[in-house]
């Protein structure tokens, strides 16, 4: 099959939105294809069903609503809610910044959206290039740093909070909720005042946030998963705060929706693309998959699907409780910017990756730079010639093409992948929708803290003690903990807390103080 | 030997500075370690030669210079100018803000800089908080969306403009100072009155510069690539005119390559390093790279690391000539927030990589959340916590520590694995110092270009042409550049030149207008 042909024959194009992705790229026969056809076929049963109700994510005994409920939501009350309380905090004036508070799924979509959608000098436009939409601040960690960071360019009086935790317990959102109500007390503000909450009713977060009387409380739905919470009330709130139309996001969301929909594996672009992931990656995520949209606005992306792909598909278990240890790693920034970096690598180097590649066609303006070539153009250019040369290589590539960048094509790009993971988990049998891993770390976590205080506690005891840290973990019965203490014991040196540390022969000496 | 003994053992500490590095949770043993003797020798030897000023880059007839001019910068000519120029600059206040048009190198090492130092929202801050540092903005790639962002909050008249190419004619930069020059054209401001160009002498963009009347010139030196440029003019110029302190980075960086010229392998952070490179990932870069510091401020590392080692190590041959697909994938974002996004996929997943975690042992604020443990204590948990926990799985962790995060510490960091790139370099027998692989894409994008050339001639010359894209591709004689003429059309259509599509039975008809 020649590449005009192969090309004909695996590109998919909406012609209503001028949506196309194209598989001729990569490196897979139509007998493989084929092999793959009663995978196909569960993934659509499996589809239904998840969409008729069934409870997808087992472990948390949960349904998974995102793709369902995204069609009744811009006709729902939730949804008015959102628009009105909106509207009026924007036409109000009394705000016009607000600040996300919340990590993972609860922040990175509304980064992507809003990077992708209002640019990236938001922040810096005036009120009036706003349109009245709000400045918009990210907390996602819990670095005292990014919090110090954030106070330099806040100002406490003119800005809303969201506080956006599912669960209602997030520890990270908590503490800077925690530190937010401090500063607030300490310039006798009253932070319900400026704080609207986003958790589940009832939650821990949810009784605090009517207690400390916050100005608003949305509900999140149980069967709604952070990484896939964009198209809901997470993503909701923030974009309507900043002027962005989210119903037209939802259409382009439910448009791919549809198209995804279909039973035809052969013209279904999410069947294809896990298809595609599952071919060139033996179905155990052999190969990278490297996200390279040509397009500043959408520097972001990868890093969305880095959380939406790795947390769904990386896990331990299959559904049948058999040790697979799946995943399939994401990365890419930005073309053609990352040509002038990694792509060396792609180019000449391991062949353990397939890369996508998006291109937006419009250009956003028209800038002449000679012989009849405009700036876009140029980036045509580079976009073809690295598709070109990784081809004649024999790397592998998907396209996709996009006729503009605006909430609609997002809500597209968005849709596709969540369902492209939901149908490769099928393909491999796994649970896509918990993140058994992440408590591992979260109980060791308490250990470190714990054990932070007992160190603490024998130097508050101890003023006398001077010694390595192996030294006082015997001291404090603690023998198995010297490598853990000195950290601790690092940390309270460097912050002025408790000790103080010196170097003798190639060893930190502390000394309570 | 238990985790106490070989954390002692497996720690490299710089007593001074407070930087450690310890590869303790790496599985490696000390015959592997051993097993390297030779390669820990050759490379030694080989970085004297290098810094001594041998070809290291034989492709290019180089000399890698990098290591050896950061030492004797901070008291040349070249320093002092750049500190004048930019301190004339910051008193004198005609100028608020730079523009830094420039990519890959030219703009990875000053974004991670410039966001590492002066903090996320630098740009948001007065003047006053700035201390008459400029504001700073990036041009780094064509893409004419992210140049219609930047206008929208330039202000022409108080914008120094930094046009930095080392060969002078890249392509990217090119567009961006062309267009830039038509818009203050536009305005009849005089561009050269705003620019300053960064280049070889000689270059075009050096003639360009001298007939455009531009401010000043500074030299690039030829020995010196864009990937570790950082440490001369490419970082000072930018870090300069926003008020950092690049003596001290110079340092910083000088200070580490002190302790990574040590021929004991053993305790030279660098050729351990490497090392541990080369084990996990069996000397062919079998596992990725996962770089997540536990700091907003760094969340630019991985992305400047990602250059850094992917286009260096990234090759298709070797010195000798053989055919070897080297590499070695890095990607990452930042701790703990990444525990809410692909860590899951860590823990649980497939084991293809080792990670590297760095801590910022300092709080930037000291924020209680309550029994007696700050904001701090909880990233300082939730970091050990996820070492405890991959460990636990088997998974492979190098830590770094840093008792803070400043231009010096930067500056380590840097010099740091720019050092293990070029040991591992030897390791593995290639020339880490060029980029083969980037000119393939260079030509292709040019044939791409003349495509299009042909094409629009065509519409041109056949106003009344209606037809697919492969029929245009017929009756032009371009029969085997049909998938290519249709992504042309496309854009074409979209932006309204020349041509209108619309769908028919599954095709885009597309008519000259």
């Amino acid at each position: 099959m020649n590449w005009q042909t192969r090309s004909q024959k695996y590109t998919l194009t909406d012609f209503e939105s001028g949506f196309s992705i194209s598989f001729a790229g990569m490196n897979f026969s139509e007998a493989e294809l084929e092999a793959l056809d009663s995978k196909f076929e569960r993934a659509a049963s499996e589809m239904k069903k998840l969409e008729a109700g069934a409870i997808k994510n087992p472990d948390e005994q949960r349904k998974v609503t995102h793709f369902t409920d995204r069609i009744s939501y811009p006709d729902s009350d939730g949804f008015r809610e959102v628009e009105e309380f909106s509207a009026a905090v924007r036409s109000a004036g009394k705000f016009d910044a607000v600040v996300v508070n919340g990590i993972g799924g609860s922040a990175l979509g509304p980064q992507l959206m809003q990077f992708a959608v209002n640019g990236p000098y938001w922040n810096e436009l005036s009120r009036e290039q706003r349109k009245n939409g709000l400045k918009i601040y990210f907390l996602d960690n819990t670095d005292s740093a990014g919090f110090a960071d954030l106070l330099e360019v806040m100002d406490p009086e003119r800005t809303l909070h969201l506080v956006i935790s599912k669960s209602g317990g997030t520890q990270e959102t908590r503490n800077n909720m925690i530190a937010m109500e401090d500063f607030y007390a300490s310039r006798n503000l009253k932070f319900g005042d400026h704080a609207v909450a986003v958790t589940m009713q009832g939650s821990q977060l949810y009784k605090h946030a009517i207690e400390a009387g916050y100005l608003k409380i949305f509900n999140m739905a149980d069967s709604v998963g952070g990484r896939t919470s964009e198209t809901a009330i997470v993503g909701h709130l923030p974009a309507a705060l900043t002027g962005i139309d989210f119903k037209r996001f939802l259409s382009g969301a439910c448009a791919m929706d549809e198209w995804t929909r279909s039973n035809d594996a052969r013209n279904n672009p999410a069947m294809m693309l896990a298809a595609m992931w599952y071919i060139a990656g033996n179905g155990r995520g052999d190969r990278n998959m490297v996200i390279v949209p040509y397009s500043d606005r959408l520097v972001l992306l990868s890093r969305y699907l880095q959380q939406l792909v790795m947390e769904s598909l990386g896990k331990e278990l299959d559904l049948d409780g058999n040790t697979v240890h799946q995943g399939l790693n994401v990365f890419g920034n930005k073309g053609g910017t990352d040509a002038h970096a990694f792509i060396q690598q792609l180019n000449d180097g391991r062949d353990d990756f397939f890369a996508t590649f998006i291109e937006v066609q419009q250009d956003a303006a028209k800038l002449p730079i000679g012989n009849n070539t405009a700036m876009g153009d140029y980036l045509h250019g580079f976009f073809e010639g690295l598709c070109a040369a990784l081809r004649n290589k024999g790397r592998q590539i998907i396209t996709i093409r996009i006729p503009q960048i605006t909430v609609f094509e997002l809500g597209q790009i968005i849709a596709l992948y969540e369902r492209a993971v939901a149908v490769y988990a099928e393909f491999i049998n796994i649970n896509a929708f918990h993140q058994p891993g992440v408590q591992a770390y979260k109980l060791a976590a308490k250990d470190a803290l714990a054990l932070r205080g007992k160190v603490l506690d024998f130097l508050v005891q101890h003023p006398e003690f001077s010694g390595t840290a192996c030294e006082l973990a015997a001291a404090a019965d603690l023998p198995d903990s010297a490598v853990e203490i000195s950290g601790i014991l690092d940390r309270a040196a460097v912050n002025g807390e408790l000790v103080t540390r010196k170097s003798c022969n190639n060893n930190w000496i502390y000394s309570a103080k």
